[in-house]
């Protein structure tokens, strides 16, 4: 890659996303790893509209998350979301720092793939489509 | 109505619908809602995909819950569901129960019009496929 | 009461929010609320916290919500809470506008009542603690 | 290990789960893991009130999912938990299938450290209240 496609999202932990040990349940970190890579796609013009109009839809495979520190109730977070492979699918990996401290809370991947709408079968090579965004916008 | 439109559905409470005041957080209950009105409608054999065949969806247009007692961890609930109004709009009534005592935890309602898929627009009148079905099943 | 308490929050609808019909679901409206009034809370400085240190939890019991128009993926909406009532309980009124447009896309309301944490029994009327942080900030 | 401690659970999938692609959302994947969870740590009687009582917390450190092929609204699933390793860390493995196929629809696992609340402290070696239970029931 020319250049590492990365998008950062600021966020504030809900009420309602925490649990009866009054910290984040597990679960919901996904939540977050979307809303960032979410801006990493709409960084390329590549959101879900766009995802659908070129025919391809991304079904996520994959997902990993190690928790590092526990997120609590009104935490102000950073999600940052990086691309870290294209060529045969789609792997982004997060990092969630704690915004005041810059502390790291968790590190997380999740891996996609090009899924051919008219096809119906999954991709073994990344689309087209995907590549031309990431030249257009000067990543490869 | 010739008979009272009925379904009723046992859960048992999860860890992560729990907050950190150790009790189900209010938003839930309507998950809980939804289950038992599944089972409501697919008794009448009007289930997601019949509602689409039939080019209807049934947005729900308002939501209401009293918690009476609350609702905690691993607890085990029953859930009734049951047909208030069909004419213009379908009310359906809630009530939770604690399983064991049969104590009630919660009554609630939603109400949902028929959107016609084909003409875009909502009906001010409950679609003839519906009114089959609860005559075809003895409700009305 | 002497002024209008309210808050208004901005969102922006997630993904992960959006049903199989492509709009948000019902239930998560009720997220969006309690963002808005978390906001509100805070702006009397009687947030969970607070809540807590003074001896009382205030759980919701009634929940409400009239959905006018739906909420589709990465619409970005204001949400505003108002309180409504506080003598016996307090209620708050809700409105999610579509932030462009300002067309109001559906409104609500809950109750809360006064849990005294000490004596493990709900309260007929607020709390002092609550009556002062409305005095303290000119809304009573 | 002498035996497997393994547990299983059947679920439906509930429309509130279903994403705007029509197929199970990846993050709620882990409640259903969670649910199979709670069912082993039932078998050997040390279920999150038990845990507490033990004065260990049990926070998840590591989640991870592969998934195979889509869940879809109303698929009945068995989600099936296995106890993997328990010496330094509690790891656990599970498997959905579709009930009637035995199709595997995904696999993940889990990582969890035991959290001594008294000394405010992660443990290296899993305490001998969570050994006691696995050789109580013969699993060790």
């Amino acid at each position: 890659m020319n250049k590492i496609l990365k998008a950062e999202k600021e966020l504030e932990i809900p009420f309602h996303d925490i649990d009866a040990i009054k910290i984040v349940w597990h679960g919901h970190y996904y939540k977050y790893f979307e809303i960032a890579r979410t801006t990493l796609f709409r960084a390329i013009d590549y959101d879900v509209d766009e995802m659908l109009a070129s025919n391809y839809g991304w079904p996520v495979v994959e997902t990993q998350c190690r928790y590092l520190q526990p997120l609590t109730y009104g935490m102000k977070i950073k999600v940052i979301a990086t691309l870290l492979e294209y060529e045969h699918r789609v792997k982004i990996g997060y990092e969630i720092l704690e915004s005041n401290t810059e502390k790291k809370m968790c590190r997380g991947q999740t891996i996609q793939v090009a899924y051919d709408l008219l096809r119906q079968a999954t991709d073994l090579l990344t689309p087209e489509v995907f590549l031309n965004k990431l030249k257009k916008f000067g990543i490869i």
